[in-house]
């Protein structure tokens, strides 16, 4: 499958004290090359909450490699995995810009959930997403 | 008015390359501190939520003193400083639990908002709220 | 191995657009079980750092089994998985201190670091450290 | 003085459970905003730091005036107010990118400080800093 590539910068809140990127802040990342790789194939994450679906994560794994620092640009490597009826697995590669150093593996998986429903009840994915995000 | 003490101890993902807290995390604790006043006088904003309306932050200030470390004890002192028919003042302070040095100092205006309408637009608190908030 | 249990609760700005907690705020609140169950059992982190040594995130994994709602108090079981020379593993599932209900569980592998060195070096854990953690 | 544009888009996680931007993330895009200034004008806060000078926020105020959406695109417009020997003011307005609604408008007040002392005493900015960031 073709890999998207989102390229940001690190901002300076997201360092801890150790001097480097604090961990948990690599899923909001992930989370930004997903919704960029949706968007580069015209299908928006937030238009499909308006449409009454929503992907919510119900997986994810990471693998800390080396550090990324303040002011950093990184790349964010993301790619469909694997789509079934009702989920999605993205996986990502985020490495440093300058030199393509590869700092963070990752993976998450998605289950579609019926957001008019108040218990949020998992559920088939549009058709137009899953072709979408499918090859 | 009466003072309302929160005990939080500063998490790691809450500081910075610096190596103390990040100033946009006091904003958080502040939040925390007014819940708790509020929880304090039998007044949950979380019910105030489901019952249709919402205290939106309109104006916030801080100044800070002394920077707060990871795992330090901090106090969240907050009291109501103004009570009016549509919004409410808080003020905090914020002070290390061990030696009660004062390390910020804060203020938010916040708003009662109709969370029926999509406009969200500005109500007047309901009566009990203003009751529990007042003198 | 005997778990530790720590008791939180969720703030307004760990909840996101789906009414739910943001999936990344787990890994906070997997931080704090562990730093509280070292803790509890004589070994600060915060000292550990100042002494030279830190623990860094090598690995992380989650499952999120159910949501955690804004003003909530969830409970947070953390448990030594296994200690070896240079890195610990921990396990962590959190619950809804009200009802006992799972929402998320986790894992982390840290590795231990010599903060002296400019590379970060991998090391051995501090005797102390792995009797601490230890059975 | 002349304003400096910086562009971002807002991130799922930023969001909370009222379905816009939580206030506290406003400082983040603030923060972006004055080091995307400096940037411009040939000085790096990364850089700043690594010489041994810091800039610390002394005093942050902020104005809601609108919300910001998930998946909106902003533009943080950030000038420099004023420039003293040990400080400098920072001026920002948040505008949505679209239709240039107003969003937010803030102000900060950094001091320079001495990262190589243990205190971190405030003292003078250096000339080069205070010249790229003067008129």
């Amino acid at each position: 499958m073709i890999e998207h590539e989102h390229r940001l910068r690190v901002r300076y809140g997201e360092t801890d004290q150790m001097g480097v990127v604090y961990h948990a802040n690599y899923l909001a990342y992930m989370e930004e090359g997903r919704t960029r790789l949706m968007h580069s194939r015209g299908c928006s994450y937030a238009e499909l909450e308006r449409s009454g679906y929503g992907l919510a994560v119900r997986r994810a794994a990471m693998r800390f490699r080396a550090p990324a620092l303040y002011d950093e640009e990184l790349l964010v490597h993301t790619r469909v995995d694997r789509v079934r009826g009702a989920s999605v697995n993205f996986v990502y590669r985020i490495t440093r810009a300058t030199d393509g150093t590869l700092l963070c593996e990752g993976e998450t998986e998605l289950a579609c959930i019926d957001l008019r429903t108040t218990e949020r009840k998992p559920c088939m994915m549009p058709e137009s997403v899953r072709r979408d995000l499918g090859e």
